[in-house]
C-alpha cells in the first residue's frame, strides 16, 4: 500500500478531472477527496454556509453529490486493488455512476465536518456496487448506494477537456486530437 | 388553476427559501423553478459549463440536485391541489427528501437546456411519491423517484434564516423570535 496520503481523484488523468463533484482542475468545483482507511474509503467535507437546505441543515443534493463521487471513486480504487494495479497506472480505471440511491435518515447539521465512509459491496466485470453512510457529529444522517460502471476504453481516450474551462497546462489546447 | 406564472418555489415562505438547490434568497444557489403543465410538472434548467462530469457532459450530482428539489416542490405543488388550496395559502405545506432514487441511462450532453418532467405517483398521508425524468435533446437521459415528507410544522415554525445569509429585508434581522 503506498504510504503517501494522495487522494483517489488525484490520479485521475487530466481530462478526466474537470469533474464538479470531484475535479482536480474543475476552479468551480467541490473538490471531493477520497482515501482507503483499511478497507473502508473515507471523504471528509465540511459544506459551505449556503449549501443549505432547510436552515441549519445541508442540501440533500450536496449530500447526493458528496455519495456520488465518494462512490465512483471508491469503485476506482477498489478496482486497482482487485487487478492488484497502482492506483494510476495505465490504462485508467475509471467509473461512472449508474444508479444513485440515498435515503435522508435525519436532518444533516450545517456547521460540522461530514464524513462519508464507504464499502464495496459487490464488484464483478466493470460494475462495482459501493455502499456508504454520511456522519454528522457522529450520528449517521444518511446512506447511499451506487451502482458504477467502468468507463469504455474508446470513450476515455477519446476525451479533451471541455469548452470553458481552462486548460490544465494554462495555455489552449488543441481540441480532437485524442 | 392560476393563471400567472410563478413557480412553485416562489410561495415558499421566507424562511423556507435559502435551498441552495431551489431557493429564491440563496444568492450562491442554483434557483431552481417548477411549473405545472396539466398534470405534469415542469422544470427547466441550463447547466453552467462547469457543471461538468466527464467532459462534455452534464454532473450527475447536479441532476440529482435538479431531480430531488423539483419532486419536492411538485410534492408540495400537488398537496395544495389535494386540499383543494390555493398555493402559498397557511398554514404552508413544504416537503423534505426522504429517499432520493437516480438511474442515468445515458450520459447527459452539457450546454443545452435541460428538462425535468415529474408525476406524482402517489400521495398519502403526510408522504408524496413523485417520479420524474430528465430530457436533453429530446432523450430521455435520466429516471429519478422521491419520496417526499411533510414537514412537522412544529419544525416549521421554529426556522429562522440561517448564519452566513443575507436577511431577505437586506439588513440584518433579530434570530430567534420564531
Amino acid at each position: 500500500m503506498a504510504m503517501e496520503q494522495k487522494a483517489f481523484q488525484d490520479y485521475y488523468p487530466d481530462n478526466l478531472s474537470y469533474c464538479y463533484g470531484c475535479g482536480r482542475l474543475n476552479e468551480h468545483g467541490l473538490h471531493i477527496k477520497s482515501y482507503w482507511e483499511g478497507d473502508e474509503a473515507v471523504c471528509r467535507f465540511t459544506p459551505k454556509p449556503y449549501h443549505s437546505a432547510i436552515p441549519g441543515y445541508v442540501y440533500g443534493g450536496l449530500i447526493a453529490s458528496l455519495i456520488d463521487c465518494h462512490s465512483t471513486g471508491t469503485a476506482s480504487a477498489a478496482a486497482y486493488r482487485a487487478q492488484g494495479r497502482e492506483m494510476g497506472s495505465e490504462p485508467p480505471l475509471r467509473f461512472v455512476t449508474a444508479s444513485l440511491k440515498v435515503d435522508y435518515l435525519r436532518p444533516t447539521p450545517l456547521g460540522v465536518p461530514l464524513e462519508v465512509r464507504a464499502t464495496v459491496k459487490e464488484i464483478s466485470g466493470r460494475k462495482v456496487i459501493v455502499e456508504s453512510k454520511l456522519i454528522a457529529n457522529g450520528e449517521v444522517c444518511a446512506r447511499g448506494e451506487v451502482v458504477a460502471v467502468q468507463m469504455p476504453e474508446h470513450l476515455l481516450a477519446a476525451l479533451t477537456p471541455p469548452q470553458g474551462h481552462p486548460s490544465p497546462v494554462g495555455e489552449p489546447r488543441e481540441r480532437g486530437q485524442g
